[in-house]
């Protein structure tokens, strides 16, 4: 059994180089089969996450229907799971973890998911975002907003460097007490520290996620919200941020959830397509 | 009369100066109450847009609540009016202009947003963006994606980016052809024409905006949608990736608004404030 974009790209190698028959299943479908498998049927399974509380399990449960599963790889498809083998995608955004890892390598040169992570861990992001704050100078609760919400995404950074290109030019650059580097380039080009670029970006493409995922579910009034994907895998800070971003959006009424064994559900999905047709845990208790 | 942020940070010097009373109006009462008289009562002001079909005007309407204002600046504000001076902020996204001209003068040097347009004008997405068909080779309509859908915005980069440096760092890059640069950076890392990053990035922001500002729209089944702010103001580009944008999202049901004097919403807005009360073209028609 196989599935994926793998299972169509090696199919020929595998059958030839392990002289085996190559059954090929739809990526989605299998996704999803092994998703409902794991949330219905396995203990210690399903978590919420947040900082202060890792890993918070819940029950494994039938009465789940309909629910989002978020799929956060290079980009995001987020699928409406109305019953068993019945679903449909509903929607998604480009701007996803590929977008991340792209504009990341771009712009602070960091080589794997992990480094780019390590950074913005240590970056603040209120030194390249624009928050309410900086725009009013105080709250904004007339129309809802704290001062420490974040209004734009990079929104300093325009600003700032044409500042600093602009004093440059004008030779203000000599007198403004700062150090200036032994290469020549000039202060402001060094302004926007790679942790803080990381965490903004971080912090922009999880919330975004966050918001549209709440988003569909007001539209298809869907309750729960579960997230898979390499984005999440094994990664704290994205788990956690999306956390936050459900939280937020739905004021509370609604929270993230992840899964354990999320790298598997295509794998096992697949697996259990050819099982026979009362295989199976939940089968196994029905008796009547 | 003024409003915005400038009232308050100029107010001393305008008094001083000017030597004249200066009365502050709230900036967002003021934006709706001059957009609800350009709409309702001005011809040739309100606009759908598309490159085939610029400029097509509407007929001003009385009939228009609820609809949705969708602000694009430094940062989104969408604000749902619900009536003449009834408005309410329902969301926004941090996902705005100043996330595209900030990370666009990180990435590509340019100095103004009109550079930045000039760029994407001349750019091509897909050499950044992972579209569907990258992904699996052919739609996937199974799930209602066509091969050139955006997968992910960036997509690409992180993945080329990674084989450019491990070519570079197995020596492969000195037989595989390609020209050398004659400082000595690596071809991987020219890879990417700023062109084609900005046009990336114009599309990745005006998509979300529009996909957010739909779902905002089904949340609060809202019909209209205008939209204003210094990310629109007289720039061709964006108002077509954001009425393409719009159309795509709602599948053909909904347009995007545009106003020819959208840049003067919030000071016509105070303007009419403070006229009296039977003062304007709505009231000077009303008999009984």
């Amino acid at each position: 059994m196989a599935t994926g974009g793998g299972a169509y790209k090696y199919y020929d190698e595998m059958k030839r180089i392990l002289g085996v028959e190559v059954l090929r299943e739809d990526e989605m479908e299998c996704l999803i089969m092994g998703l409902d498998f794991f949330i219905t049927e396995i203990p210690r399974e399903v978590f919420t996450y947040s900082e202060t509380d890792p890993m918070q399990f819940e029950e494994p449960r039938a009465d789940i229907y309909p629910y989002l599963l978020v799929n956060i790889g290079s980009g995001v498809s987020m699928v409406k799971v109305s019953g068993s083998k019945k679903f449909e995608r509903i929607g998604g955004t480009s701007l996803g973890g590929g977008t991340l890892w792209g504009l990341l390598s771009l712009l602070t040169g960091a080589r794997t998911f992990d480094e780019m992570l390590a950074m913005a861990d240590k970056g603040d992001n209120t030194a390249v975002d624009m928050l309410v704050g900086d725009i009013y100078g105080t709250d904004y609760s007339k129309i809802g907003l704290t001062s420490t919400t974040i209004a734009s995404s990079f929104g300093k950074v325009f600003k700032m460097k044409r500042q600093g290109e602009t004093d440059a030019e004008d030779g203000n650059g000599m007198h403004n007490g700062e150090a200036h580097e032994a290469d020549g380039s000039s202060s402001s080009e060094r302004a926007f520290a790679p942790e803080d670029i990381s965490r903004s970006l971080l912090y922009a493409v999880s919330n975004n996620i966050g918001q549209i995922a709440y988003l569909q579910c007001e539209k298809h009034h869907l309750e729960r919200i579960y997230f898979g994907g390499s984005f999440i895998r094994g990664h704290q800070q994205t788990m956690n941020t999306l956390s936050f971003a459900i939280k937020f959006w739905s004021k509370g009424e609604k929270k993230a959830y992840f899964l354990r064994h999320e790298g598997y559900l295509g794998s096992v999905g697949a697996f259990l397509k050819r099982q026979p047709k009362n295989w199976g845990r939940r089968n196994s208790f029905e008796e009547g």
